[in-house]
């Protein structure tokens, strides 16, 4: 028996909001790796991303089977296409869970990133999990607030990704090249996160209001 | 009066193609900017990324319309989808493209890169173009030859990232911390160049064959 086209929505709202949970723990596990040097959980996030991948591929046939069986127009088909575009930012910030987590792989049993440095990839870590949670919750409630929320924490990802550019660049820098190389990827990988999820949250708000959306990601 | 559906397909066909034809101007100039220390083609680049966003935003709108009125299926309703999703990645690209020319930019009147980099980033600004010039010719072809074309140029650009990350990791490296740090980013955004194209190739496939489309952009 064909869905409703009510519970086509639901269950496409679901699963974004599943594969966010697993891009959640991705994260949080990628920045454990990066700041204990923990190789085997470094592998589970490596290990887990395929998962992702295949379910944001799922995800997208739904959409465009929906989009056919169903014929859906305004707001809608909105919400459907939104999912298909969405899908994409999801599956990227689970490779960029991968990167962080293939970094600190690479460095094992050493730190990929100086003692000095942990507290700041800390709160990093920190803000690319709020934000994920935030990705969450405007999934589900499609609420303009937490939208805002989200460029709140995309702000302080670009403030400590820019102080880490500082750190990196200042003359008392003294772990030399390599580090500073890691440490330059490393952070752009959690910045990009924060573009995602404002990416996200903006779809989002284009959805509840028919604005054009313009996909400003733009660091 | 209402296009019909064949004529909706041609413009959106011809739309991303005219949009990829700006973004291979871009990273032309992107790399002038670059190699020449050239701060007027920095700000061109800069400034004209602005129409490449305002276009993938029509056209965006424009397949989310034809969508709703035309009631696509089938590999007519992949090929709207797909220019969808394509637009995103050509838009990231004209990103790429302003990201260099802002790394130009900064470091003028030096250059950004030193002196002996610059046959490398020569080369790999050669690749880049050519990858856009290939994406340009998939978008128009739809030939399975170009997009293994485009995976072939995808893998000069990330032989010449590997390449560099060893110059920089070199016990040779004498242009300091700064220099690796441009270096780092600057090889990156064009290694990302080729996965976007390689994204829109394996779309384009998608299109042709129907098979499920696995996002595979993992670099």
């Amino acid at each position: 028996m064909r869905n409703s086209f009510e519970e086509d929505l639901k269950e496409i709202s679901n699963e974004l909001q599943h594969i966010t949970n697993l891009v959640l723990k991705s994260v949080t596990q990628a920045t454990e790796s990066l700041l204990f040097a923990d190789r085997e959980i470094a592998e589970k996030v490596i290990e887990s991303d395929v998962l992702i991948n295949d379910l944001t591929s799922a995800l997208e046939e739904k959409c465009i089977l929906v989009t056919a069986l169903q014929n859906p127009v305004a707001s809608d088909l909105r919400t459907v296409l939104g999912a298909l575009k969405m899908a994409t930012s999801l599956e990227r910030m689970g490779d960029l869970a991968v990167h962080i987590a293939k970094a600190a792989r690479l460095r094992y049993p050493s730190k990929a990133i100086p003692e000095e440095l942990v507290d700041t990839f800390r709160s990093m870590g920190h803000y690319a999990e709020k934000i994920v949670e935030q990705t969450h919750k405007v999934l589900a409630t499609h609420e303009l607030s937490v939208a805002r929320e989200i460029e709140n924490s995309d702000d302080k990802l670009d403030e400590i990704h820019r102080e880490l550019f500082r750190i990196v660049l200042s003359v008392d820098w003294n772990h030399g090249v390599e580090a500073a190389v890691d440490v330059t990827l490393l952070s752009r990988y959690y910045e990009r996160f924060g573009d995602h999820a404002v990416s996200i949250a903006r779809r989002v708000i284009h959805v509840v209001t028919g604005e054009p959306y313009l996909d400003t990601v733009m660091h």
